[in-house]
């Protein structure tokens, strides 16, 4: 991805808020028959990223153990208007653009077959988002009749990402002077676009 | 991407809207250095997809007039909970799943160097999200100096990508009775999702 200095996201927490927050990844791979994206939920765990397809998704059979894969992350995003900037009436050397932010993870893909290895990640990204969204009362998968799980995680073939290297980008207006960052993160706040305008928070100086 | 037949969007409206709300696309291209994304809005015009990157940007030089590119853009998603399905307490045969829209257009990319060209789909980008925003109060392209305008528009090579072939697909729990549908659109609007419940909405028998 074009990732000038000034947009480089390079704070580890930054980017693992981005994988934590965002957890369904756009998973590109180039197969035989072109570019192919799944959207897939994954989960970050002892610098592997763990997640798993449908048996029936032909990737699994299109795309070998080593192969090349980008996991993408996308954080919030906005237009921003160049009316935002204060900047704006002084000089009028403004125009529009995007904020956003993204998590780019190039790694290595391998399937993994086994049941047990299949369990265990199910488990994993089980466990990640029942706790999130229901604490104490979190679905388990033990909720479920042993027969009908075991028929699930016959129909997955789930996968590890073994991580390359990751490119990650905050484009927060960070080329703009402080007054108009300011301005524009209270703009996306007072619109409801609370995790970038947090973000833009996040990214000015001291 | 796996696209199983109760997945698959085929309505041109649904489409559409996926489109339209969520501009920001991740585009997709396999270059000599390997898989590249770049996260850039677009806009539809007479059936072809609009857009630029920053003169600095590699893309334009690493991918060749005619390269397949994919455009993906991603609609609401949310985790869904088998706690949120009324059936679970009769069987408790449910598991977890993630509710997503998505739509890639696959195609083949242009580069626009002339400055006309390039300023015509500036303009058709600026007037798409100011009138959206700012209706009558919209920032024009003749608000800023000329010179200034001219110079950014030295700074971006334009493109438009010939559309092969849409595959979209709204993944809607379709594969669950109509009643847990609808506890899961309303559990979706009751957490703030509107967008994804709204789809839900529209995905259920009449």
């Amino acid at each position: 991805m074009y990732n000038p200095g000034h947009f480089t996201e390079s704070d580890p927490d930054e980017i693992g808020r981005i994988l934590e927050d965002h957890p369904l990844a756009t998973l590109v791979a180039s197969s035989t028959s072109g570019l192919v994206a799944n959207h897939l939920p994954l989960v970050l765990r002892d610098a592997l990223l763990f997640g798993h397809v449908a048996l029936a998704n032909p990737l699994h059979a299109d795309i070998a153990n080593g192969a090349a894969v980008l996991a993408i992350f996308q954080g919030g995003n906005a237009y921003i208007s160049p009316n935002w900037y204060p900047t704006k009436t002084a000089t009028h050397r403004v125009v529009p653009t995007w904020n956003y932010q993204v998590a780019h993870v190039h790694g290595r893909i391998r399937w993994l077959h086994e049941p047990a290895a299949k369990r265990r990640i199910v488990s994993l990204l089980t466990n990640r988002h029942e706790r999130a969204l229901n604490g104490p009362d979190a679905w388990k998968m033990a909720d479920a009749p042993a027969d009908y799980l075991a028929e699930m995680i016959d129909k997955i073939v789930a996968f590890e990402i073994a991580i390359e290297r990751i490119e990650a980008k905050s484009k927060l207006n960070q080329n703009h002077p402080a007054e108009n960052r300011i301005a524009v993160s209270n703009k996306l706040a007072a619109l409801g676009a609370t995790e970038l305008a947090q973000a833009m928070g996040r990214s000015l100086p001291e």
